[in-house]
């Protein structure tokens, strides 16, 4: 046996795999750890663990770079460069510099690597991803509703308290939290002081985007029920349609015509 | 070719509206750019740019005037008629005077020329425009349960908190800040340290308005599959009913005896 | 013409059934006037105005009373039940009095009068009253986790907080408040000063409640699919099933058999 | 008739059933009384109905043991060795030593007994459980997400508030209240105070963890609707297919050819 065929045996082992997941959750547990206070000994242990797990994990990507027939497929996945990347950052020696924060951040990110790994999570994130665009119009109407708003409650009430309706940006956000209801009266009953109708611009945003927010679950909740019956029909391979029948109902009338006719 | 041709030719040429398109979104963003402080050479220019996109934008509106055959139908469409007022009224120089806040806010609503513009938005507004009707008898109970709690809680809680419970309209202002969940305790803590049973006042409309809320929601879902099936049978020009092939089968019976017969 | 065949004429004639709306509606206006400070004058004349809508309101009932064939038909309908006892409530003079406030509610009730007379309203809350069985177990069930919670949360936090926690109803009313994530984390902060631990019991109701909520949600949306589906099935009198469509196939056979015989 | 009989003919008598129902509730509103403050002697009442209360679940559970024919079915139910574990702790003596409290709670939980002993309830909980596995794995990438998040949060916020970022566990309680959207914008402008560009963190999280939580319902909405369908065409012992109606046309044809043939 080669080499080669060896490291693809390896590759597409179960127990390989499993080991994999291990590893994977034990960085999670590892980014976890880290995030409370220890003594010096054990902080040691981690550093090294996290070593080790890079080491792992470059051991593990370089066997299914190789285990590749043709190379450039691999970079063809954008689950393996991800993997790739986060794997190779990693190994850039940048502990104890002003870049320790970005560092412990990439190690964070090696979670993500749960979902590259296990094929459920990947078709669960694919089918969200899936459903991204067929919001894309309701996502550009709500931008435009957020944005008008936020101008106009930039222009209004600025000088009522800048630090929410400063400049459009500022705004935005501020209409983002009443959209989620948080303390939106606080914001309200402010400018309610200086406009008494001031009521109007808040509960005509939030009726707006509720009704806009409630087409676009309905929408989704249609698109999916169609969805899912197109493809039962299309996985089902003895499916009878109406039109089926009516055609072998023709094909009878003509067989009793020329029956008769005989 | 004649002028009316050419204008014609350039309504309805497709980089024509891209370039509108790329002018409203430019007019969206001097919009925004206009909420934040800047040095008086960029406001002068902003100025300039805000004429600018003014005169392009008389011209379009003349361009499609002039390229409508029948003038009269120009005007039939409310969207033509909200483009042209926008247009014309933020040609009134009103800059510099007390009116100046008007002024901003016409140039704010210009940005609504996206949803006029883009074909897909217009039907997406016009659909959601289109369910609100069905939602008609649900609002008016919704508003009635409102008007009855707000009278009640007038009456009540005017002495306990007038900011709140002052008159009729204060109060249900109040009571769609218990309906969004928003410090609604606060709210009843208030008026329990007078009247310890208000709770039930409060929780009763609560679980009146989640519920007829529900039940809007459920019915919009309801009718939005019942169309969605209904316009699926009607678009498909070769759609069987079981009516219909119960009358392929009763003609097939009729041939059977005839030929019995014969 | 009889008098009861004028009376029945007039009880059952569009424009007195139009005219009594515009009563409800003017007797709904005059509620909330009343929540605002007037002129002594302006009071003066909402007590005429009152007294003059209750008039109507007596004369009203009395014609459907007399309209009646069989007088004890009126009171098996409860929305004349209804009728009758706000409208003669409001008969007993108890303005000026310590029962004040419970004449002007009895007022306030008047405008529910508005669902009672008008089809549409009535057949909507006789709908949403209709779904509130169904959702029997379920509430059931969540009374239960309510309790059960409540119950413990008062053993637990009564010494930390009695305001929250002091007995079981008190505690539900908090839980209620914990449900509708009304600054539930304030409740849970004060706790966890104390059992570190506690916000298990919070998230873990937050959940379960969310939970047993949603499925109730999407039982009532499974219910109402399947009767609207049942009903077009009832309503349509040429409804062709697939076992009608057997049936007749059968009979097919037998003609086609009973011809080979002869 | 023997002893046994007489056991199992109680066992499964209506009125003992509803007796026992009745008891459940005492020990609930028992369990309620007691978080009130009350005098010495109604204290001593309520711990007399305590003990008398404990009997009868003794004597109900061994009737329920003894009339089980194959003694280790017993306790193949979960829901029987539920009742046997609540009903023989709280036989245990500890009241007035420190563990009170416990038997106190162990009190508590004899209000689930409800959910043991009516049958709908139990089916309730029991759909309730099934419809949990179907979540696996959107829980999954729910828990990544909050990780991933807790993870970041702890490592770039961790110095602003210890209180809310301190360790992972307590970054994914703060990010749980985010979701709830429970005075998120406390904590984000807390961070954005020092981060200003922080509103990414949080409203990146919101938009996840809502579209998430979106996605469960609608599959839990379609799952359930597929379901009812399935069910509804196995209890139909009539059911036809248009398979059927296939099958039953291509028969016909065949004696028709046949009577052809004759």
């Amino acid at each position: 046996m080669s080499t080669l065929s060896t490291i693809q045996a390896i590759r597409h082992n179960k127990a390989f795999e499993l080991f994999i997941i291990t590893i994977i959750i034990a960085s999670a547990l590892l980014v976890g750890a880290k995030t409370y206070d220890m003594p010096d000994s054990v902080v040691q242990l981690l550093r090294f663990m996290d070593w080790f797990i890079t080491g792992i994990f470059v051991v593990e990507i370089s066997i299914r770079f190789i285990a590749e027939e043709k190379k450039l497929d691999f970079f063809r996945s954008p689950w393996n460069i991800f993997d790739t990347l986060i794997v190779f950052i990693s190994l850039i020696p940048i502990e104890n510099s002003d870049m320790a924060l970005v560092a412990r951040l990439i190690r964070v990110f090696r979670v993500m690597r749960m979902i590259s790994i296990v094929p459920e999570l990947r078709m669960l994130l694919n089918s969200l991803l899936v459903a991204l665009p067929r919001l894309g119009y309701v996502m550009a109407l709500m931008f435009i509703i957020f944005y008008i708003y936020a101008a106009v409650g930039s222009l209004l009430f600025e000088e009522i308290n800048p630090v929410l309706w400063g400049d459009i940006a500022i705004s935005m956000l501020t209409l983002f939290r009443v959209m989620t209801f948080e303390d939106w009266t606080d914001v309200m009953y402010e400018t309610m002081a200086v406009y008494p109708f001031s009521w109007i611009f808040f509960v005509s945003f939030i009726f707006l985007t509720a009704f806009a927010f409630l087409n676009m679950v309905i929408g989704i909740v249609v698109n999916v029920l169609e969805e899912e019956h197109q493809k039962e029909l299309e996985l089902d391979p003895n499916h009878v349609t109406l039109q089926d029948l009516k055609k072998e109902i023709s094909e009878l009338k003509l067989l009793i015509t020329e029956s008769r006719r005989d």
